[in-house]
């Protein structure tokens, strides 16, 4: 095996690529960065001699196949739906496949033709999901070798702003896909707590965060991701009588975005008509029903939502601009569209920001008759607002783990995500190189 | 013309049955009743000279298609996506079409050909769609008649239980469909309100209803319907600057059901796991999300819904069991499935319980340069479980437009619904013999 190739060259593939052709020129492999814009592609490999940037429509199957096929492994940074396209090209082909994406029902189903074709299609390769499947997996792992009986595992992730570049009222600031965080818990959050199914409805969620301890961080806030309960049997936790998955945020944001919610500015399921010629004060009005004529829009909204006027919510909500009389300016945008919108403008990272990754897991169990606790953590930082920590630990796993492929290292094959040993001790310790590395605390 | 055939027989059908038998005796028509169920059918025709109970299978085309190529009016009250069939018959053998239902996207598509065949299709020929629709656009017309110009319009409905037979503490029974209340208000209402639009949130929705007086019956509350701007155009309404739909119930009953959406006991959008052997306690508790393990449910409950304990709110969550340790027993049932299988023991008609029917148009207007208010009111109790108002407000609309197509009274042709001069003027001039009449009350 010779060649590597990695569709999709934007802002999620900087580190990737820096550590793929280091790694090439290393064991003369050669990188093709394919992407619908070739300059993005050229100005990432840089002139490298052991790689090329080239231009690709990935919607032209001949043109897809026709790169495909001259490549032994390939790297999919496309949008998810994208990845089925490439995924069938690479069983006709007979090469391997790895994405950072959720892997979808459609992937799944192709599991049968991958595996015999003796090939390895690796889905949720990057931070999360990625690198928390691996460290949660080699820690349960261990727990259970030396015969602990597991009672609770709660894992907490957030991409965050580092506290020396912190410098609003919300103490966040967009590392990641902003949409996402905007639409962030939608639906009903499930996890399970001393054997029994909790479900915390949307409009509860960001009112009722737990506060968590970050050894050497602080405290900070935690809400339930929608659904805690998808890894449980892909873990072997099926019987585990707690299992929680959260975001993690800095102190005062939850009840802040709560205000958010409860006003209905994150609603994506219908478009506000005439949204581009009205204020961002007219649409916060259209939100509230009644009206005495004597109070203020902020006096209106501080009374629907039951708190003080000049309380830190109330502040942290001025500071956006929602009462702001500026146009929205956006045509036929939901309230979660014109939110955006407006926290892109605010929540922008500025160039010499860095940005910081906090994950926690939080382990109980009973080890020879004795209760114990475990917390396992990581906080890593990014250096500014392009070599972002995010990009690292979503890139780095993926060519560490592309090397492995390339090495002949990976024994598995069908369609997997990286729980198995072979998979994350490598790549784990590789990554503790690279300054991820998981401190181990005894609660 | 001489024979009408109506489909269904069920529980809304009895008014419509009673009434088209009368008036076929009257005119020497002739009516067939078919159903899914014979018997039933049958015994609303009750051996009348000028009917017959009949079996169908609608689902079988070739009987369809047979027993309406032998009628000349079709009147269905299948479930609403089944009309769709009935309707492709009825064009093909040149049938007129009558149903309760709201007209779907489906059934508009269907207008010309309606047309070219000189058929009418009428659709909303019942209540609330259809006396709704009537009423409103009588007096609309008549306002605008005397040059008044219309600055508010707001049209409140509600399907109670007579005060006479309210005995229990939330003053609601089922009169209706129970899946529709469970689901009632589910997405954002959207109203107008002095020229801008309005969006409230469903979270919001029953704790921001309003109080509104129906004249000789007092205060009730009433909350607005997800979209009010549904017939601004049909109703000629565009320009109004304020357009509401609301729902009516009795006082105390938003702030009570508000309890059961807060908690989460409405959400239809995912099951329970193992629902058939939890209680109602532990459903109840799978939605709390703190607990310091010294508070009963209830009081984590209160202390979730911040209210008192012993509040009028927790009484009525009291009365209906939500906090009983009695076994749920549905399988796989959504929050809403569990909380609706409950109410319907709760909220059931007693055999000699009267239903009421309020129904409220409220006008602001100028006219002759002064400010004026019109309120118009309809109040109408049924006489027992079986004889309900319900069923006549929806069965007598349909059976006098029947009439009216029978005896040749409508010109218009095409996919219709009431809001024509020449339909709805004779359809509330009779109805006012069964005791339907709109009182108004200038405020």
């Amino acid at each position: 095996m010779k060649n590597i190739l990695i569709i999709g060259a934007g802002r999620s593939a900087t580190a990737l690529i820096k550590y793929t052709l280091s790694q090439a020129e290393k064991h003369n492999w050669f990188v093709t960065v394919a992407d619908a814009d070739p300059e993005v592609a050229e100005r990432k490999v840089n002139g490298h001699t052991h790689g090329r940037g080239t231009w690709l429509d990935v919607m032209k199957p001949n043109d897809r196949r026709d790169i495909i096929e001259r490549n032994d492994v390939v790297v999919s940074l496309l949008p998810a739906h994208l990845h089925i396209k490439v995924a069938k090209d690479c069983i006709k082909y007979k090469k391997h496949l790895v994405t950072a994406s959720y892997i979808s029902r459609d992937m799944y189903r192709l599991g049968e033709q991958v595996k015999s074709a003796e090939l390895i299609f690796m889905g949720e390769m990057g931070l999360d999901p990625g690198i928390d499947h691996m460290s949660a997996m080699q820690t349960i792992n261990e727990l259970r070798e030396k015969g602990a009986e597991l009672q609770a595992f709660r894992s907490y992730a957030g991409g965050l702003i580092a506290p020396e570049c912190d410098n609003n009222p919300w103490h966040y600031k967009f590392t990641w896909n902003p949409r996402n965080v905007v639409l962030a818990g939608q639906g009903t959050a499930q996890y399970i707590e001393s054997g029994h199914y909790k479900h915390i409805p949307y409009h509860r969620l960001f009112s009722e965060y737990e506060t968590i301890d970050i050894p050497g961080m602080g405290e900070y806030e935690a809400y339930p991701n929608r659904s805690s309960l998808l890894y449980r049997t892909t873990y072997g936790l099926d019987k585990i009588p707690s299992l929680l998955r959260g975001t993690i945020r800095c102190k005062g944001f939850c009840e802040a975005w709560n205000a958010l919610v409860q006003i209905g500015l994150t609603d994506d399921t219908y478009p506000i008509i005439g949204s581009k010629k009205l204020t961002y004060h007219q649409l916060v009005d259209g939100y509230l029903r009644r009206n005495d004529g004597n109070s203020t829009l902020k006096e209106r909204v501080a009374d629907m939502l039951k708190i003080e006027k000049n309380s830190e919510v109330m502040k942290k909500l001025e500071w956006l601009g929602i009462f702001d009389r500026s146009k929205i300016g956006l045509s036929k945008a939901t309230p979660a569209q014109i939110l955006q919108h407006l926290l892109e403008q605010k929540w922008k990272l500025e160039p010499k920001d860095k940005d910081m990754i906090i994950m926690q897991h939080e382990f109980d169990y009973k080890l020879n008759g004795k209760q114990e606790s475990l917390v396992s953590t990581m906080v890593l930082k990014g250096n500014d607002s392009v070599d972002t920590a995010m990009s690292r630990l979503v890139g780095l796993p993926l060519g560490i783990f592309v090397k492995l492929i390339m090495l002949g290292k990976i024994k598995a094959t069908g369609v997997n995500i990286p729980v198995m040993e072979e998979v994350y001790t490598p790549v784990l310790k590789e990554l503790e190189d690279y300054g991820v590395v998981f401190k181990e605390t005894k609660k």
